[in-house]
């Protein structure tokens, strides 16, 4: 396996880059591993952007976080796996961003949200040893569903064969978060407006099986709620 | 006013390209434009793609929708603005995704998530018309909060001059959706394991007024629920 070694764990910060660093809201970024590796183990859902004939393509997918990397999975003839498989790999953004809440404010220049966002630039490489492979595609299903890859049948050599998956090193890596209310002007202190912020969170519904499945409902299924409770 | 006259408003249906054909799950492609319209109604973020040096950027923010033309709004000096404030414009894609729930099957292989997306490829060109200028920011306000650009403080020259806002014309650009149970294999239906779905969905809390907000709670906040009532 492919350990990374990177020496944000001795410090516990990601090293600052030109494109990790924001020219506006510098407050509202973070470069803390521990901060940024709880974001986005709160989500499974990112957006993996990546570069086709000079043109960006931006695509939903579930990922999964081990240490210091970060899994995707595809189809092995998908172009961004196949992309990465190649010597030199992919050049690739990965975001995962939660929003906590909207932010109205009584001019409509201060408008924001209120939201949590990782931000990972860097060299994804396809995934070519067995053990981390297994590693990988286990972290993929209980990044989502904690406790979910000992309770399900694991690939099998056909499966495997459809499915690659791509490595990105935690690297090059920042948070951005506002966690805050509305921030009105003093001028505008008088408007009639009502200012403040409508929370937002997901919410997971109760479990609906299948009609082929006989099983009880599993206990890490029972409040189903990662990323904490809803507002 | 730069009014995008496309051929799909008399089809009905975006144009196929080679980039918005799936070579996988193609049931699960749409180019219908009603159904793209609604996905991009009941969403207010976007992850918004370009290339810079190279190599992908992929950031969350806020989008609009006014008839086939998607408006995303930054700082005049942020450098997607800048980009596609030149004459060439700025490639883009711009994705907005709605997860529905996780689905869970008895083998790892075939789990899945239900979910509704939209993909938007293009060049984006910086508005420059001041009426189209108010129109996409009103839009963009409206967006989330419908009713609230008419209840806040419209945008001073200075605050004007700050902001910056990009158009992308809907042109190449299709959906993705999945909402179905668990699709289990035939030879696995006799294991033990739990299968089906757990829904997701976004929900708003109680809106939490700022200390200097006398205002009573506007009425289009009063079960402020945009996408439809949670799982």
């Amino acid at each position: 396996m492919s350990a990374a070694t990177t020496t944000s764990e001795e410090t516990g910060q990601y090293a600052r880059t030109p494109r990790t660093t924001p020219t506006r809201y510098k407050d509202r970024a973070s470069w803390e591993r521990a901060e940024i590796h709880a974001i986005l183990d709160t989500a499974w859902v990112c957006h993996l952007g990546f570069v086709v004939a000079g043109a960006p393509v931006v695509l939903p997918t579930i990922f999964a976080r081990v240490d210091d990397r970060l899994y995707v999975h595809g189809s092995t003839g998908s172009r961004p796996l196949r992309g990465a498989g190649t010597d030199q790999g992919l050049p690739v953004c990965l975001t995962v961003t939660q929003v906590d809440g909207l932010v109205l404010t009584k001019s409509a220049f201060n408008h924001s949200v209120n939201f949590r966002s990782v931000v990972a630039h860097g060299i994804a490489h396809q995934v070519t040893d067995p053990d981390e492979l297994t590693l990988a595609l286990n972290a993929l299903v209980d990044h989502a569903v904690p406790g979910r890859s000992a309770d399900c049948r694991p690939a099998n050599p056909k499966e495997l064969a459809k499915t690659a998956v791509i490595r990105l090193v935690l690297d090059e890596v920042s948070a951005k978060t506002r966690a805050d209310g509305a921030d009105d002007d003093p001028e505008d202190a008088d408007l009639p407006h009502w200012s403040g912020v409508v929370p937002s969170a997901t919410v997971y519904g109760a479990p609906v099986p299948h009609p082929g499945s006989t099983a009880p409902l599993p206990g890490y299924l029972t409040d189903f709620q990662p990323g904490g409770a809803p507002c």
